[in-house]
């Protein structure tokens, strides 16, 4: 019998899961090699930037389904969608503390570890971010702040699927601890026994979480939207997830919920020249290629000989992976460009605004300067994204589909809001009165202006 | 003849002004004091919090066709638009540069120090929020960076209608020059000769903002979205705007283009005790409840009395303005509670969210430390809101509709993005790398973990 991605859920046995994945996947596509590209004309960037598109819209009449039907009846529809997605039929939609606890049992020594180094890492770079409030005089009298203060609820949603995002944990609890948000939800689908992989278990745990709901999909999504009996109502929801959890975020999204990012597939953009190791250059794209089958990979050289000799030792590193059916299909959708010209390649590189972005240059930090638009920039050859994506410390939560030209990653501020206080006094009103009013005036707005009025008659 | 908001358009004459509007808006509602509250239950608060609502679904058809429009025909169908809308029937979209000299010459001189005063103070509070690019060795040979960037291309958008809003032209354009965004596009609609308040071109022209067009509503927010001919396509789209505008703005927000926040119509809570001036509250309200008629007022109290003192003051200074058949209607909408217990109060407040939170009670520091959901605090008897609105200093667009439970108002970071960097060293991965592979291996993610491999083997 072909094995199922239940299989996956709990197994902690490596080499298993891996005959698990490659079995699962065989067979998905024909393999193409990367398109190959010689300094494209601008005319045609735009089309070499279009990512893979998926249309959600059909998918828009289930989701406005699942999240009507779960503000109106909380639980009871919760634990329907549960059984009827996520094959889990229990009642019991809560991880209990002695799961949390025993958590720590159920994982190696070696993976504990390497969970607390990671924790260690992303928690110093979030610390670093911490920003004291700042209080200016603009005028004598007239004092203004800038206050920073934490969201008070937030939901953290963690996909479950083909991996246990353990990372994600992480990323999104701790900035969200540093904070000091108040009420800190996390929602993860569950195995159909009701089991959460118990790295997210402990990871959570180390991160200090202790309300995790064993709920996945738009399902969850709506759960913390709304509330129910059972999971709290949040103001904020940050997490990656698969088209039905992201198009559950954008409609909540024009609800009075924020949301962290607009998520796409992930991908990533290298960029090589004659110092860059092939080897390594090769092994980064396979990392990308083999997050989903709708991930893109883009590789941008200054010769053909080099793209060639990159290609080749990708495809030589593709077969050993187990997930190599899919990466074969996220790198018939990508893309190697050959760019003469620096300038045309970093302008590219701002073009297309990648999520991750690799500079395997001679003078990395120098080419990065040029960089406009992108999530995050991992410098030199021994600097691999997969860094960033675990422990460096750096959050892994980035803007996908050339949303890096206006939005950030996830960072300690996605987690405050700041807040404008001002204090005027007497005197100080004196000064400014008169420019109020003169304002006021000039934008009709006479009730604004005898705001101020009645108080200089006052003084 | 009733007069029609076009003359307002380019009339600097403030009494004849008030005329227009006062016989513009004469006989829009019957007049309803602030429903009253006193100590309502928690079960109703979500009642009380309600905002007045308004449905954009049927608007949103019509906004989409335009969007789509736009996008296909570029300029022809703006022009077509800006006849259909606005009544401008010129060719030309773009303000000349001799259009935006001039406006010195054509407001009065005290305005125009006024405005100036205020750009001062605007200035001052947002270059106070300059942070610098952040670094950090997580562990040896591990160095992250948080770096900023300003956003490359932003859009502001300046509300025509019953005002020229040249208060938010500083709002918008000041941060944005600070922040070093490279390209900046502002839209704003012309009255029918296809003129441009000089107030709002002066703004424009002492914030350094050098590219305007002549174009309003959801058209105008296409044009910055998608790009025509003469308008250059945007990243982020900031600004007020009636409903045609903030629903293409939520649109375009779907489509790959940022928004500084989703908004709705202004509100304003004022918290006073006995030590409050209830003529200065009665102003203050006003101000607030003159904006448009779907605005709200909330009055919070600890005795009847002082709520009924401030109600009798709010209709006595009604009479005498300009704008109050609008005022009357937002009133109406409007509600005043009676809270014995200061705890109640705060959490009322913090349930509710304001835009804008006046604290006129004793120790208005003390107070303000317990809220956690606003956009703007205003301490004490001397600051009221047309400060913030105008000349303090501190940004006046502000998250409305309980939005400020997530959003912050905008401030020159809504202008900046932040990039991560992270460059590993030799001696960097060999410290790092085990715990990348062992989560990696944990996460099923063989490619992630073999980018680290095949570093680690070369070492």
């Amino acid at each position: 019998m072909k094995p199922t991605l239940w299989d996956l859920k709990l197994n902690t046995n490596t080499q298993e899961n891996n005959y698990i994945l490659s079995a699962y996947f065989q067979g998905v596509t024909n393999y193409k090699q990367m398109k190959k590209y010689i300094n494209p004309k601008r005319e045609i960037w735009n089309e070499i930037c279009r990512r893979p598109f998926s249309d959600l819209s059909e998918i828009r009449k289930n989701v406005d389904k699942v999240l009507e039907d779960i503000k109106l009846h909380g639980d009871d529809k919760l634990k329907y969608y549960s059984k009827l997605f996520d094959n889990y039929e229990g009642e019991n939609i809560e991880v209990s503390d002695s799961e949390i606890e025993e958590s720590e049992f159920q994982i190696a020594d070696d993976l504990k570890k390497a969970i607390r180094t990671a924790h260690d890492n992303i928690s110093k770079f979030h610390e670093m971010q911490i920003i004291p409030d700042k209080t200016i005089e603009t005028m004598p009298g007239v004092i203004c702040t800038l206050k920073n203060i934490p969201v008070q609820k937030v939901g953290l949603y963690v996909p479950g699927g083909t991996a246990p995002l353990l990372s994600t944990v992480l990323m999104l609890a701790i900035p969200a601890k540093i904070a000091g948000c108040e009420e800190i939800v996390m929602c993860t689908p569950p195995n159909k026994e009701g089991k959460i992989h118990p790295a997210i278990l402990f990871s959570a745990k180390i991160s200090g979480i202790a309300k995790i709901y064993k709920v996945g999909g738009s399902q969850a999504i709506a759960a913390m939207a709304y509330g129910t009996e059972t999971i709290p109502k949040v103001y904020k929801i940050f997490g990656p997830g698969n088209k039905y959890v992201t198009t559950a975020k954008m409609i909540v999204s024009t609800q009075n919920i924020a949301i962290d990012m607009p998520a796409g597939p992930s991908e990533v953009l290298v960029v090589a020249d004659d110092t860059a190791n092939t080897e390594f250059v090769a092994a980064d794209l396979l990392s990308q290629a083999e997050h989903d089958t709708d991930s893109q990979v883009i590789l941008i050289c200054n010769s053909e000989k080099l793209v060639d000799e990159i290609l080749k030792k990708t495809d030589a590193q593709l077969e050993k992976l187990p997930r190599k059916e899919i990466a074969k299909t996220a790198l018939s959708n990508s893309k190697a460009i050959i760019f003469d010209n620096p300038k045309d390649s970093y302008n590219f590189v701002n073009e297309y605004a990648p999520e991750h972005l690799i500079i395997s240059v001679e003078n990395p930090e120098k080419y990065s300067e040029k960089i406009k638009n992108t999530g995050s920039i991992f410098l030199g050859n021994y600097t691999p994204e997969s860094a960033g994506d675990y422990a460096s410390g750096t959050n892994h939560t980035l803007p996908t589909g050339a949303y890096a030209k206006s939005y950030s990653g996830v960072s300690l501020s996605s987690f405050i809001k700041t807040v404008t206080l001002q204090k005027i006094t007497k005197k100080g009103l004196q000064e400014i009165g008169k420019t109020i009013e003169l304002m006021a005036e000039a934008e009709f707005l006479q009730g604004h202006k005898n705001a101020v009025s009645v108080r200089l008659k006052d003084l």
